[in-house]
């Protein structure tokens, strides 16, 4: 969308800083407990718990830095309005929340709010892992400059690339292995938990794959040829091994 | 120092905010496994420990989204002024890392470049709880449009308030109990930690509660009459229970 991409750069930082701190407060024995994160040993595995908690804290603390900095975009308004993208995307109402929710799905919390079936799966997933999606698209198009109708389109994107990354998530998490996938594999099943894969079957999940990778590419209509990379995202995701 | 007192509010509820994730973090049994805070159940005694660590990462995200609103101030730089004290007092170079090097002094890592003596017991306090307290007092001073050498002068009152509370908390921790303090006591002892206490004795700790005590006192000389509240908050500290 144009745009200086230094800033860009600094600013997909942040969302990275963000990424990865939920990755090793998730891999916590507290969360979902896990040793293995991009094939090496997870923090609290080569460090201790405690020093789990402290790096995802870091990592969170540093993004919102960065974001403030003034070689993230020369306008303060601007910096600004990611900080605040980037907090409502991955706190309470998004990814944090989503967080709590799918504890609650797993039947560790009173969970009286989720809706039943495919509505509750939706919902978790629009928030656990659609929210800082949508919000690093929304991002990119604040530092491009976007006017109103691009800023609707690139989110209508945004919400169909995160619902289609999860969905490849869930078919990756029965088709695929740990030595591929970087991280143990078949653990939602295991879990008992409910996916796009439990709720639809593979053939099913697939079919919304499609469906979702297909609404993504009608979102992008309206923005023309700039778009290709978020052409190539949609294909990225669909072709994914991990 | 005058400013709005609206927007020192909402300044004052992020400040608060990272408080109290820091607080729900360092409770959790990976980290220093306190039941109790404020005379209640801590996060994950009452739920458990996940939900410990998700809501220390929804506060701190909260913290980051309330300045970041225009209705802290109506200066966007201001704003991202805020932004920054309060994510450099917090993160690595500030609270958390003053955590990790805490739990290094306790011989949990390797704690090559911690100095000994009191100088590491210095150099912990001042980032574990020092640097909080010091981004709290110039983010006031941000929004009450300091001069430079209004925010040297506040700057050394902040560092002298940080010292001062840490130097009573460790004389708390050996001259109070639970029921007073509203969590455990004589925590430190028993985990054989060096504090002030442990270096200079009670006697000797006192003493040095009152040197910083005076030393933050003159630094609020250069500011003049508008300074009574950081007076009084020397004096809350000096004669304060819990």
């Amino acid at each position: 969308l144009g745009g200086d991409s230094a800033g860009a750069l600094r600013a997909g930082c942040a969302v990275e800083l963000v990424h990865c701190y939920s990755l090793v407060h998730d891999d916590l024995p507290a969360m979902d407990d896990d040793d293995m994160r991009r094939g090496k040993p997870t923090v609290h595995k080569l460090h201790d718990d405690a020093m789990g908690v402290l790096v995802g804290d870091a990592l969170l603390t540093l993004a919102f830095d960065v974001l403030a900095d003034r070689r993230t975009a020369p306008s303060a308004a601007r910096r600004l309005r990611l900080v605040r993208e980037l907090a409502q995307g991955s706190g309470l109402g998004g990814m944090v929340g989503g967080q709590m929710l799918d504890l609650a799905a797993e039947g560790r919390y009173p969970a009286a709010h989720l809706p039943a079936g495919e509505a509750g799966v939706v919902l978790i997933q629009s928030m656990k892992t659609g929210a800082l999606i949508r919000a690093a698209c929304r991002m990119g198009a604040v530092l491009g400059s976007a006017n109103a109708a691009t800023m609707r389109a690139v989110d209508a994107y945004a919400v169909a690339l995160g619902l289609a990354f999860q969905i490849k998530d869930d078919l990756l998490d029965v088709e695929s292995d740990a030595a591929t996938l970087g991280k143990a594999a078949g653990k939602d099943a295991e879990a008992g938990k409910a996916t796009f894969v439990s709720l639809l079957g593979v053939a099913g999940a697939k079919a919304r794959l499609d469906a979702a990778t297909r609404e993504g590419e009608r979102a992008l209509a309206g923005i023309g040829p700039q778009a290709g990379w978020l052409h190539a995202l949609l294909g990225f995701n669909h072709a994914r091994k991990s």
